[in-house]
């Protein structure tokens, strides 16, 4: 299939790089030029423009934000003025129920597809095609995707046939990461100002009940204060949790703990932390517990 | 070994059951006599009296709370009046910090030994010996528990030579229980008011990210709304909040996320589930945002 | 002077009489009709677009949100478009300080002076001409306002030389207001199951240490169980608890207690209360504490 | 009349004066003796035990927590194995609902009379026989009090027939003001970061909404940065936090911002601000939102 892939930071090159070596033809863009280079020397085609990519049957975006997406979809020279009728944008990346919405709308008007496609799983998933793709989209545009998501993924599942519900469960799913963080640093502060050593207290947790990826991963960040380079930064983080709020909002639903940490990442960015990785919550834990030795 | 155990509820039944599995002379004792009967078919001696079950080298508690374990192990003709100099005292409940500081002084004292040994683990682990030890106690005493602890659970993970310092990590487990819960509570009010269905968003999270006993259990539970009978009431899960706090305050360690959680229990208690099993906190949730038909 | 006055609400029709009874030349404008005959009787001319309001040396704003603002100041035929140059608009609807900083462009780009004006005081003091004026504009664009602050206030307090500085103080002192509301209504909850008086309470309450307008006002609407009509309607408090956070986000400054007050306003609008006077947030209150017969 | 009074600090040593001046006999005692001095010299007799002061037809107690009041009251040689039968305990110090209800029990046990009556207002006001008198007793008991509630204070509010509900009042009062602290934290972090000024902010606040002496109080110190010395210690603000949420949680109401402000007074603690008038909460606002300049 002729595919055209927008957004090749870390995520993005690496299910490019997966939709080649599924047999299609990818043409890549990105808005700094050098990245498409391992790419093309793995047989994409490079992109001067936006429009160039989406001279395909399928578009997709995988970008930083809702300010990057809305200016490669929607702005002069677009995707929705670029892509042809009858074509698809897949939209892989985490941003607001808002602009999905609008997404949708544009799209539709200018008879064209949209499906919201946005994925759980780090750059180590995307690199070994183990993502877990978040699917909604009517029936009909599904079908030929699927081939594709299986080339990027382990997994696919399709929740709605609204678009704007698949960006509802991811952003979900981050709340659900920071709460996590949130709640594993707390109780290392509370343990550790004990005496209970850090990585043994994680070790027992991921050992027993929270046997699971999201623990695993920040439990140990937290145990080791690895807090940089940041996988995935606070400031980010906030971004996400406004998001969530956002969509909590417009569907009239209070999320207390999401209001919790809203507040803490706002803090850790007012105080120096946005470029740390999201799990440095747990500096701001340890500081208000009086333990100056484990503060940022 | 001459083993008494105290506490004979789902928990207790099956961890002693498994001592005497392990060849233990195992006496013992509980306040409803009734729930003696099977155990002693099995090989077991009844005690009349937390005296009689004291005479041993070594006797486990499990029992309901703080109230029950200070009557049994404090009071007069208790554990600490009874149990002879040199053997211990194993405590498996899940205590007060406070209350541990207080055993353990009781029974040096009076010349005992005592180790704090609470468990990670619902009736069905405890049945198949599969529990988690968390335990702490000076390493002489440790020693010749270790079989013992063998037999009733997969894994010992000793955290510190200070007893008391166990019944925090074992708090501080059921405070990262109980985020989990609101937290998925939260997530599945938001997701449901959008249409996504409850069974197929908590199936997507314990696949991808969450793939952990907890969020199994719980989200299972949140899905299918199915609160009663209680695994563990919500009535409960407002104690260990609290105990948590209390140690939390005794260490000046803030808990932003247990307060949250207290409040909610208040509430779920005060409006009339405390009955219900903790993961009930979901029907707050759902309340709020207006779900008249998930709620309780 | 010459004088447009947009916006007749309860507070804007009080405002632009006093104008008039200073002995100025108002023209007034609303998008309903009606509201302009009562001031067409007292002296006003009556304008029918929002540009022939324009035709002025000052036009004031009074309208209900960001949107209507937005939609009379910077829409086609709006102030920015009609006012003429070195003419000032002087908006003193408590809108988001975005909004502000978007209109001191605006107005400066066109060659118009600009002045942030909001006001605290409800319709009562509107009308007795007993409104406090916060203002914040350049100081040479203050003189000639200050005339006219003292014909609709009885105090002006000149808190910058920036705007939407002024936006930011009212905001924040109507969240000073919802926070009174909602830890009266707590306060209220909790010694109310306790069998004290409500109305005693508060009559104590505000002998006391809280003998202030806010408290006597929110105080007496939560002792009498009075929220409707509104004074203030909640959907409005959840606005503006929002613009607050926002502000708050822009600033990086955590606001703990908003978070909260914004849970709990979503929760009063998700559960059917946005029409309620904002200070029903007693009723959650009421209604976490199991109290059936207060609760909404 | 024959007056007993135990505990002679600050607001003690006011009240046993304004006794004196009202033409009773009082006799003082103090744990540390040197501070019935001034009080001798104006006609009070000095008590060495409690025993001696509780020589009396009513012996007042004004002091500082739950363990003081404890055990000067039910100790061995207290007021209930002292004082005469038929003979008045009045309670005014800030203590749990819970020991007031142990006390009310003790008395009636031992024919003694039972009355509780928290004061609001500060030193000063103690002086000047400005208080104000929170008073709870059986009616028979109130009335040969109120000529000496007349003597130490400005007013009395007769709120139950229930001696602890007195307490109950006085707790949440002391939140309220708590809770005024913080949000005028929170709202002075934020306009301050945005330039204004925060003692014109203050001026702004008490001059309009908000013209009560708890935020000219604190509004001023807040808008000064005057925490030390204490009026009111972030240690003893902690433990009345605890003790209004355990009011709370005894009668079923929660409190979510009281739970907000325990985790602020736990923090200020921990990072070392136990010791600074409770308004230097303000310094976690500015900390928060990284104004180094203001933070502590």
């Amino acid at each position: 299939m002729d595919i055209g892939f927008i957004g090749l930071g870390n995520m993005g090159q690496s299910m490019a790089a997966n939709l080649i070596g599924a047999g299609h033809r990818v043409t890549v863009y990105n808005r700094t030029a050098g990245k498409a280079e391992a790419l093309v020397q793995r047989g994409a085609t490079a992109a001067r423009t936006v429009a160039e990519a989406c001279r395909a049957e399928v578009v997709f975006t995988m970008l930083a934000d809702d300010r990057a997406v809305e200016a490669v979809a929607l702005g002069p020279d677009g995707i929705a003025a670029s892509l042809p009728a009858g074509a698809t944008h897949v939209s892989s990346s985490t941003i607001s129920v808002a602009l999905s919405e609008r997404l949708a709308a544009a799209h539709a008007e200018a008879g064209q597809r949209y499906a919201s496609a946005p994925v759980f799983g780090r750059p180590e998933a995307a690199s070994a095609a183990k993502l877990f793709v978040i699917a909604a989209c009517a029936p009909g545009v599904l079908q030929p995707l699927q081939p594709l998501f299986d080339a990027i993924g382990q997994r696919t599942f399709v929740v709605s046939e609204h678009p704007h519900t698949a960006n509802l469960v991811k952003l979900s799913g981050n709340f659900l990461l920071a709460s996590a963080i949130e709640t594993i640093s707390e109780a290392v502060a509370l343990v550790s100002k004990a005496g209970v050593d850090r990585q043994q207290y994680v070790d027992i947790l991921t050992s027993t009940l929270f046997a699971a990826p999201a623990y695993q991963t920040y439990g140990g960040l937290i145990a080791r204060q690895e807090f940089e380079p940041a996988g995935f930064a606070a400031s980010l983080g906030l971004k996400d949790v406004r998001l969530v709020l956002a969509a909590g909002e417009q569907l009239q639903v209070p999320l207390p703990v999401a209001s919790l940490l809203r507040d803490r990442f706002l803090t850790l960015v007012a105080t120096g932390g946005g470029h740390l990785d999201w799990s440095a919550l747990a500096t701001l834990a340890a500081r208000d517990a009086g333990d100056s030795d484990h503060s940022a």
